[in-house]
């Protein structure tokens, strides 16, 4: 089972479409992995504490149909590769009302030291345990 | 003569009423004030080198008439006080192509120390030459 | 008791000082706001399919301490007064954690015919029940 | 010569990391294809006026290296595709004062009749002179 965040849209994330607008996707689906990294790993403030940041390397999505203001959406979230300090994540975000598909969509992204923005190379040596954690929920996540 | 700032409304900046969501009036002045200080003062970016940021204290404003995507506006801004570290901006955004007022607002916010967010006390004895500017900005846009 | 919304500061909310954008209060009070319609009154969206939308026609407030990124925070909501089609509400946003007082403030309203963007001047005759259920909430929210 | 937008960092565009939130490229490569399309086409809201719309139907990019508060930046935007009524955009967003590149991107778009959000499939006949001036800008911006 894959992991799930839901909420709906509020009112200031639509534009005069009358809907989502898309560069609010990318802020969804970052809603929707922080909360996965709380609830599977460590919150991002904590990991933030321990000098450790995970910036966006990059985004790509497919706007599929419209999300409108109130809608109920549930983001359908999975890390589909972990290597080293490298990962990228999987999104799916579908009306919870109708099922209806709206958005799919990956993101990549690298632990980084805070300030320095660059992988952290030393990550597996420096945090094992959060290394090895991150490799089950990527085992997790792509076993059939 | 008060000193304007002018550009159009951005598609992002509209909501699903279609027109301006009245959050972004409080970025729209942020934009003339920033634009002010630089014309006027020196950058935002060139005073936080200097260690010294301005956060805002409050804000506040009357949504009178609605502004539309890709609507040509200017904000007119004064200095209507100026008390050692504290300030206060009065604004009025203004259609540009019918003369309407669609806002009117003030803010007030003082000098601090980056990183710690509150008075600078020292301010006027620490940047003598800023202080006196400040003075003759505020008495500028003060006189009548 | 006073009726109150609560969640957490997320990322995009931030800005470079660290804390939340001053601009972002006003989203977090709409969301405040359209929360406590939806659980008092009815969802903001079934008023608008109803024809009545509620344009915000002044909003004001005191950036009294900050909120970082992951925070926990409560937002206070009031309905200070309404009459016959317009209405006030008070905040305070109250940092869950350590209770300090981050911001107040308050917002006025009114009903509209959507598309129109003016006062509904015959709300009440329209919408009678509306109307004194708006009457109950305003009682409740402003008795000692 | 490709077209270019230009304009600087805007401060609630940063988050606590210093830098433009990811999300923000693309409402910055928005200004500037519908700077793009004012400066080459018609303007967008003249565009709506005439019942079309050029809904996203993807977007993706590369976050290369940062973007900081004031710093200017320029857009280089070149439409690669067009066909019918799909149209294809890349992007480059280029710091203007040390020339590192910031962001690479493409995004998709069609046009659409107003309201409806489907391909405007009889786009070509409707419009031949837009058409025609579509497969111009197209024909200028690919060829070597």
């Amino acid at each position: 089972m894959s992991w799930e965040y839901s909420r709906r849209v509020k009112y200031y994330e639509t534009d005069r479409m009358g809907v989502v607008h898309h560069s609010n996707y990318l802020r969804i689906i970052e809603d929707a992995r922080m909360e996965w990294l709380r609830d599977n790993f460590m919150s991002y403030s904590e990991l933030e504490k321990m000098g450790v940041i995970i910036p966006t390397a990059s985004a790509s999505g497919k706007f599929v149909s419209y999300l409108r203001y109130d809608d109920e959406f549930k983001v359908i979230i999975r890390l589909v590769q972990f290597k080293g300090v490298r990962m990228e994540f999987e999104y799916e975000i579908i009306n919870s009302v109708n099922g209806q598909l709206c958005y799919t969509g990956e993101s990549t992204h690298f632990f980084a030291v805070d300030g320095n923005y660059k992988p952290y190379l030393s990550f597996r040596s420096k945090f094992p345990e959060l290394y090895q954690k991150m490799c089950l929920l990527h085992e997790k996540d792509t076993k059939i």
